[in-house]
């Protein structure tokens, strides 16, 4: 199973079509992704020898399947779909007791700060043979739920 | 040229990278879709008929190339990609000073609101034709500025 | 002691000062009486015989006294500070370890939505008596802690 | 007369209830200051000598008078209530089509950023007279339109 955590739809989160905005669905792709880092003892922004180590974003994409409304209590599967040296494909499945309501992806490129601003950097290993043991390495099942 | 219109960064839009957010820019291709109808006499949500007519969002897409920042003034042009018999592809360009900063898609659906719900429905021929004579049915140049 | 919550700030609450933005504290300071509403097996939204009961904010206010970073976990603590017929002020306070960060207090007003907008009413004794028996009837200790 | 600009109600702005959310009034009293800023040649963040300087919020608050709802079009109205030696007390005014919808304040205290974190600082002179030659100087008149 792909890491998994639960995110309830805020009063904030709806608009006047009584529903949640396409965009937030983006910040809580953004939300797992720290979560798991977080777990994993990493963050998407931290100290790495005397630089700063980052995972900005290079694309999102987000496909929506059904609404969900104030107060819904939403499963968030993410699952790493690719990792290249430098980037890391990851994909999102947001979930209503069962059914599939959004899915979608984030790729983010591993980057040190230097005084000439961002440079991308092959991920740390330790950061990838972390991500690899996570739960995160399994893929979706092929049912869609 | 496709239809353009400016947004300037604001200080709620940056994040701790000093850059703005990633999923502002789609805040941004729904606020430039909501002026073009605006200025054609239209919007996202109108009354049709005795119904409520809408445009919800069935997927959306953003690739980042270059950070923005604070007070940035970007230029941002959309144009119609594609319009089917019920659903809309917009595409959106970024630019800060001619050069792209991002650029992505929103696929929206025309439905009405009925008392089972939302229903998909042929876009209005006064709608399709209004879109189809605005700046937006002009594409993007191949230049990429 | 009061009803206390847990938020942790997220990556998209930051702003470029590296600080989470000033005006997330009212995202919070809502989203904490709408968990205490649900908790009590209520909404801030809710059908009231055949109409809506509502609980529209009619003044918010915030003081800072220290900022909160990236990944700050911040126990939300709220009060009923004062519940009049119609009104209720809640009183709000933010701290990180121990130190309260900031304070605010929210007063909503309970509505019903007619056919001609919204009326004031009396708050219905079954949520008056369920709020005057939580946690939140209890007021701040002085220390500030 | 006060500083005056003017902010339309966008999609997101909007929540279930069919309104501008509360919190967002914030966003727009903070684009207000940072619009007049721009406007007399400064920022709310800047350089000064080699130090940066800044305007962080020490208190926000707001009350709410009618619901404003998506597209309409809103005059923000701005001035000085009071100049401290470090502080400014912006005074918010927000009418639609002459009635005022709500009214707020933001505190904003001027500091430096030194090795040590934020420290504040007098309001250097140029910024003092720009702002007490502006617009912004002038009072709110009583009828409260």
């Amino acid at each position: 199973m792909p890491f998994v955590t639960q995110r309830r739809v805020e009063f904030v989160d709806t608009d006047m079509a009584g529903i949640m905005h396409f965009s937030r669905f983006f910040l809580w792709m953004e939300s797992v992704e720290v979560e798991l880092m977080r777990l994993l003892g990493f963050s998407v922004v931290m100290p790495l020898d005397d630089r700063s180590l980052g995972f900005p974003r290079v694309s999102a994409q987000c496909t929506y399947l059904q609404p969900i409304r104030f107060e819904d209590l939403v499963d968030c599967a993410m699952c790493i779909e690719r990792m290249g040296e430098k980037s890391i494909t990851y994909a999102h499945r947001f979930s209503l007791q069962g059914n599939v309501v959004a899915q979608g992806s984030l790729v983010v490129c591993c980057t040190v700060k230097t005084d000439h601003g961002l440079r991308s950097t092959p991920i740390p290993d330790h950061i990838r043979q972390a991500l690899q043991s996570s739960s995160a390495a399994v893929g979706f099942s092929k049912e869609g739920k």
